[in-house]
């Protein structure tokens, strides 16, 4: 492991219940009946946890969208071609994306990091050039990277999660583009919670039934074939991403700085996964911003014990359901920051 | 009925199905697999039909805030004084409530009108003195207002959307304070959904079993008392409150000014079934902001046919889960009007 995600990993500490049952009890004497906040109260204790402050500040979210390219899109799983990601991210610089949209709209400062897109380097002021390899190997017959390449990558993630909160950010939205990645994410998945493929394999982008079928065999043949790895950066190695591993060092990254993540969909929920397996303590940092339709996600969500805040039946990705969410995320510390209690505001408490 | 209502009723007309099919074809020109946003498509092209335009304009989101007081509170339906209602009213004219924290925290410009609150007159700058009468009468002895009443608090209602809409607001969201208000807004959807009232009737802010049993027999015996008649406005005259009228009036105006609207918790379900018995068309410039936990709002949403964008157990009222899905509004209206189309971003599309 390199040496910078062991220091990480060593500075990991859980939230603090102190702050979280100070919240809890903060709420009772606020100008509501008890309890009347329903999730918003319980989101508001896990962040007053993660910041160790009792209000938690004002949020100020940031997506980091790593895209890459995946070499299992030769075995025929997708109906995109892989060009895609390249012209995406394009699309994203220059802020013609779904996620480009709703980030202005939810006031989330958007950053795009490629790790590990195929074909030449994207040259855009707006890109983030990180690329650890040019796109996977197809992990249908080899390992999809080397395992120095996983590190690497993670290693990108958690940079990147540092450089943003060094520059203010104190919400972190992971997001990702890459065609085919819901095909390394179902692996992940199914390896991660012991799933049979099938379970966890959803129609992506939109799969008709035959590639269906073909997706959920090259997915079983693939675990099959390696052997689905106990440890966490040997089977990202192996079945993994390259925007995947990024995630999954970003989620760790955000963990060991103290700052509440934002999990979006399937893809994320996979590097989630994997960097809960890396260390338990990543997920108490997570808050699930929605409920994707791809299968995997609601069997990694429960893997994780997360209950998605947002439930839209969307499945596109780059981080738009969690980046949608994050009103909510600042509500939940509004109402702790803004809110009389019963003897300020000299209301009445009920009998 | 009253001229002005007359009127109002008179220029209702159903959202543009040509608008919102104008939307649904765009949305499949985007950059993003087609469907992918979900119900986030669709509200879009709900706000396309509804404004007449593609794409819908920024949402512009205002807050009415309506008090009124319950004489059934006599009977002993609640563990919270009357009172309550009035030094909430204050609490919101001065920032402390929940409703002042949402409402801040996604950018809502909120008002506070009082159309019937009992006691002496609300004397606070923030505070739009429309009071129509203070306080109902004990609906179970009696009706809660006449129905010149009932219809004044419509008319205060309308006028409010009138005036927040011609200030500049295009998305209005109805909130309410009023001790006891679950009994009103229970006894209308039992009478309006032909539903048995135990069915219907909530714990509202938190009472206990005897109490809870005794609120529904209440609840009961009231309908009988005046037989639940079929005119809405008749029935908001025995059954009803100040402000559920005034919402109920508050919706009518927004539609037929042709602004959407964002629908709240069980009393405003209440207020929206009235409108929608008044005119069917109503309900299309509806969305539902959340679920309750409440059993009455489940029940008047599928009434209503409407399905809520977020369901995070909420409880309080005061418009503040429809206040907190005012984002998933704006954002729906941003992907229409800021996302790039395969075409002018030069993005591949599938197979």
């Amino acid at each position: 492991v390199l040496p910078q995600l062991d220091r990480l990993l060593a500075s990991l500490v859980s939230p603090s219940n102190e702050h979280a049952d100070q919240a809890r009890r903060y709420h009772a004497t606020l100008t509501k009946p008890s309890g009347s906040l329903g999730r918003l109260e319980s989101l508001g204790a896990q962040l007053s946890g993660i910041y160790r402050a009792m209000p938690p500040p004002p949020a100020k979210p940031a997506v980091a969208l790593f895209a890459g390219d995946h070499g299992i899109v030769a075995e025929g799983v997708t109906p995109w071609p892989s060009e895609v990601t390249a012209q995406m991210v394009r699309n994203i610089a220059t802020g013609g994306a779904a996620i480009n949209a709703i980030a202005l709209s939810t006031r989330a400062t958007l950053y795009v990091i490629d790790v590990g897109v195929a074909g030449p380097p994207i040259d855009h002021p707006n890109v983030l050039n990180r690329r650890v390899r040019s796109g996977t190997a197809n992990f249908h017959r080899q390992p999809a990277m080397t395992v120095d390449e996983a590190e690497q990558a993670i290693a990108v993630g958690a940079t990147i999660a540092n450089e943003l909160i060094e520059s203010g950010a104190n919400v972190l939205v992971g997001g990702e583009m890459g065609i085919g990645n819901t095909t390394p994410a179902a692996a992940l998945i199914a390896a991660l919670c012991d799933e049979d493929p099938i379970n966890v394999t959803g129609r992506g982008t939109g799969v008709d039934d035959a590639m269906y079928a073909h997706k959920v065999r090259v997915i079983a043949e693939s675990i099959d074939r390696c052997g689905g790895p106990d440890d966490p950066i040997q089977l990202l190695a192996e079945l993994g991403g390259l925007e995947i591993a990024a995630l999954a060092g970003f989620y760790i990254g955000a963990a060991a700085l103290r700052v509440p993540i934002v999990v979006d969909g399937v893809i994320c929920i996979a590097a989630a996964l994997v960097a809960n397996e890396i260390d338990p303590i990543v997920s108490r940092y997570m808050v699930s911003g929605h409920r994707s339709t791809e299968p995997g996600a609601s069997i990694g969500l429960s893997a994780l014990r997360l209950r998605p805040l947002l439930d839209l039946e969307m499945r596109l990705g780059e981080g738009s359901g969690a980046t949608l969410a994050l009103p909510l995320i600042d509500a939940a510390g509004a109402v702790l920051r803004d809110m009389a209690t019963f003897d300020s505001a000299a209301v009445t408490e009920r009998d």
